[in-house]
């Protein structure tokens, strides 16, 4: 994974910064660059909340500085399609994509974001080395600033959400053994069976169930054959 | 896709419901749904920018109508793998996997976002049918409620990037034998021409070169030799 570092230049609002801040910490990053940015208030710290050390950590540099240090310089616009004809804005890349490109390498790369009023300059584009879209409504394309690094830093981070065990075959044969069986107690048709079982692992199969809900599963089964063969004897009475 | 409802769960402050109405409509969603909301006011209104009309037709509801009205109802959480073991929360889908699992479905899914400052209780999330959390740094996993809207839209929207033509196999053959008697005419090795061919079409092959920018690689190519041949005349003079 390169340096990334995330570039607001010329933000108009504290306020936006101060969020920036936030989501660039809450995704595990922590480079936050200011071009020629407002006075940093309390607006901004209330903003970044947990995140005071992204805000407080900030460089402070002109455009020039930060493209000497890149690798990598990417402008992030809101209207994509724009131009398609022009190779200022054409070919661009999804924030997914730009996660799949520079996941596996090292060096600093440095994505840009334009101010809230009219985005990056033409000239600032044509300065930076790849374009980057976030895809939005044509009806209203233009993503927050905020927003748009909060949706690159959750694409970029690519966290991994953990895993955990899936019941094993084991578990779960004897688990539809189980419903079997139940479909005897209760006196479901045999010629229904096969189809109805089908569908009971096509239900619970979709679901990946873990061991422990396969336990409890199994559980409810004992239970109500439990209950049922209490009815039973007091039918027979 | 299902019609989707983005429901704010007793939000503190109207700036974020604001924020929220803008992110809906940015991603093409129109559907905003507010529990126990503060007063709109006009902070709302200014960061709703563009998207008053979202946030003017948000539906306040409680959190039973909005149970009662929803095939699915998702519960987004900021703190994953908190208990691996209650059934609460896991197993729990990232935004990412939300998405795939609901793309083909026509229904009414429901996502429910938490107050800012404790999130969803517990009664709420028991309440829900799945729960939804977005991979973040352990170090700050809290999201601002307005940003985990942004991303979720973001995920479920999927909008098309748009396609572009690439340049077909006669125009990249045709660019790659340009650059073989290129290299001729500057006298290239023989002996390294083979690998040097391969560099060539391995860099220029992972750029995905459009039929535009092989034209204009050609015309770079031209002009040199035109002034190779120049050049040629003179020191042949």
């Amino acid at each position: 994974m390169p340096e990334i570092d995330f570039v607001l230049v010329e933000p108009l609002y504290e306020g936006n910064i101060g969020f920036a801040a936030r989501v660039i910490k809450n995704f595990g990053f922590d480079r936050l660059v200011l071009i020629n940015p407002p006075a940093i208030g309390d607006e901004a710290i209330a903003r970044a909340s947990h995140a005071r050390d992204v805000l407080e950590s900030a460089r402070h540099c002109t455009l020039e500085e930060v493209i000497a240090k890149s690798s990598l310089l990417v402008a992030t616009t809101g209207e994509f399609g724009k131009s398609i004809c022009t190779s200022l804005r054409m070919p661009f890349y999804t924030p997914r994509e730009l996660g799949a490109m520079i996941r596996d390498v090292e060096g600093r790369v440095s994505i840009l974001f334009g101010r809230e009023n009219y985005g990056l300059s033409n000239d600032e584009i044509r300065q930076c080395d790849i374009v980057c879209t976030i895809p939005a409504s044509t009806d209203y394309p233009i993503v927050n600033i905020s927003h748009a690094v909060g949706i690159l830093c959750y694409e970029l981070a690519a966290l991994p959400r953990g895993t955990y065990r899936i019941a094993s075959r084991v578990e779960l044969d004897a688990f539809y053994d189980h419903i079997d069986r139940f479909l005897d107690t209760i006196d479901h048709p045999d010629f229904k069976r096969d189809n109805t079982m089908v569908m009971m692992r096509r239900i619970f199969s979709r679901t990946l169930l873990t061991p422990r809900e396969v336990s409890t599963l199994h559980g409810l089964l004992r239970r109500t054959e439990w209950h049922l063969s209490g009815e039973d004897k007091t039918q027979n009475k």
